[in-house]
């Protein structure tokens, strides 16, 4: 599996008309490259930007509760309405009490959503891994953001994480969640058994994106 | 001024194709009635219902932040772009902190949404007041969603509110925004001092959502 | 290994003086029957009810933080100058962020805290087991402070838990952490494989204290 | 009025046996010099502190909880029964919902504990008033644990939360809650209309905490 997962967060190059613009770039060099990217938006993006993209799209953020009197929260069902395929779980800026994890997890599984769990280190990417998550997204905090990739900074965190995943369940693919530059730092994650990627600035902040992403896809060749 | 509020929360009846056919109905009885009919609708449903109807559309929630990493927040400048026109704050469903509600009526001023700030009680409808929000609606926890009547079994609640409030702000409308069932309690609500309801399941779960509405239109005579 | 942990929470039968009192009852239980017991108690209460007893004194809630500017926090090494020799973790009134718990379970261990850490489900005690805490409470919310017993009515919850904490790590024990009566309880737990139990108002809430632990006391023979 | 309330967080100095030191240099300068000095311990503290001394000792913390099932919370009865005089809310390093700030309040009130109720701005200051709390201590979070005088860098700050304050109610007196170096500062703040000030780093961290109180004592003069 090779896989970039691009998280447009709440940056200005990547909110509303700017989001759908972006996402059909993504589209672009998926199908150029015969390649899987998705995209991950803010949930009020999820309706126009899927309208406009074949590409999967996830949503940032899902809350674990059912249909009923629950203002403000992010309805499962209501992804799905809207065009979500998937759904990012726990990430760094977004963190989730164990409970709201494996009731998210759960949730999303039953209606249909893709997971793609977020954990700051290889034991708590292994605690993931039990709930069954599709993929499990391992990011240090220190590294996001940061200009310093995690695949050579901290190769041995990589590897640990892929071992301690499979450990639980084998077929879980592992994506390095942060401190990803450019396709050495793929290759490198790669070879430590990541089966992708998910980045954020290194894409959307680009001057470029479209080249930044081109670049990625190198590291999977 | 005569507003009816409806909350869309997260019930069945309000989400997705269902959250469009409802706020059309809204749309239409504004229409004949001449009255303000405004939704509130989930974030992900926000830019298909605003692209839909010509009523104001509001958001559920908002986050102070800004553009920049923030993963799953509901950053002001995409509900906007989404079509928002304004956003429901500190739902009892969904409170926030002091320093919070203070910050997002703040980037909502700045960029044009207009904020309805729900508050539990008397004198937490005074505290919001300092922070000049457009809206304060009034809702003791204890009557949403429930068969009693605010208008009916708690006029004080609803006089004193108006009252603080006004000795804050004379110009800040003040809504009922729990225990309203029928056209008889918006005729006390506004006797009361209120200009305005905010309403959920009477209207959302009603049989009859048109005929709901035409009902309640009838206390503001 | 055989262990009773009486969980104080904020009953008034276990606050302030009385907590004093009842940690007594329990001290002189367990030196008659020769078993484990400790008591979690209110932070607050931490140093008055260690200074009298010679039991395990644990503290019902640590946050992850270390000295500094931290106003309202549980510093753990504030509760072990005031006497705890152990805290409770992610309790399900008192949930908390994956981060924090592996965050928790590590700055106890560093500081010689031992460790119970709550889950609310089979599959979130295995996830919890891959941090290593000392041990692992399962305590199904729907049970807590009613009247059914665990492990009469989910038998299979209880063996599931405990065979997914062993593969992680074998040397865990488990705890059954809710729905615990009488002695009768007690004995299928243990023959379902847990170490001991953690219970609040059937001890802190009985009317003779003393006799209803003596009671519990037998289902480990 | 003329108070010193010093904050000891979770700062080294200020933990365990150093609190129990420290919060007697502060009685022996409260009653040399004749002035109010009071300390807010960590709540595992407050036992041991409060024993120790006789001038007041504040929580960090409370939780709007009645006795029952809240493992972890800071019960009110709690912290009376273990010596507490008052407690501090909403600090900028512990915010809580507006609704929780209400709601301790008045638990506070109820069981005769004093409130002194942080704010990091004017406006909402003035939010705070409209419950009526003992004390309202504004502390800008940018300011606080820098080397910046608020009393200088932001006189308009206090004088603005002053009037704000006393226009809801004339006799909630106002603490200078950040950014207070030496005595210097103290006075402008009482200049401004505050009538005490709100420290920690500044005493706790101090080489000489009793020369650094003495030294701000002289504010007052």
């Amino acid at each position: 599996m090779t896989i970039i997962v691009v998280n447009f967060k709440t940056y200005a190059q990547a909110t509303g008309e700017r989001a759908v613009k972006l996402a059909k770039i993504c589209e672009k060099v998926a199908k150029e490259k015969k390649i899987d990217i998705m995209v991950a938006v803010q949930n009020a993006d999820l309706f126009h930007v899927s309208s406009e993209v074949s590409i999967p799209v996830f949503a940032e953020h899902i809350d674990p509760v059912k249909y009923g009197a629950n203002t403000g929260k992010d309805l499962p069902e209501a992804l799905v309405e809207n065009g979500a395929t998937g759904v990012l779980i726990n990430h760094s800026e977004d963190q989730d009490e164990l409970k709201d994890i494996e009731g998210s997890i759960k949730r999303a599984k039953d209606i249909g959503l893709k997971t793609i769990v977020c954990a700051p280190s290889a034991k708590s990417s292994e605690a993931i891994a039990a709930f069954g998550p599709d993929f499990v997204a391992v990011e240090p905090p220190e590294l996001i953001g940061g200009d310093i990739s995690v695949s050579k900074a901290q190769p041995g965190l990589i590897s640990e994480t892929v071992k301690l995943v499979h450990k639980v369940d084998g077929k879980i693919p592992v994506l390095c969640g942060a401190g990803i530059k450019d396709h050495e730092d793929v290759r490198i994650a790669v070879k430590l058994g990541c089966e992708g990627i998910l980045i954020a600035s290194g894409v959307t902040k680009a001057e470029d994106p479209e080249k930044a992403l081109l670049d990625l896809t190198r590291g999977f060749g």
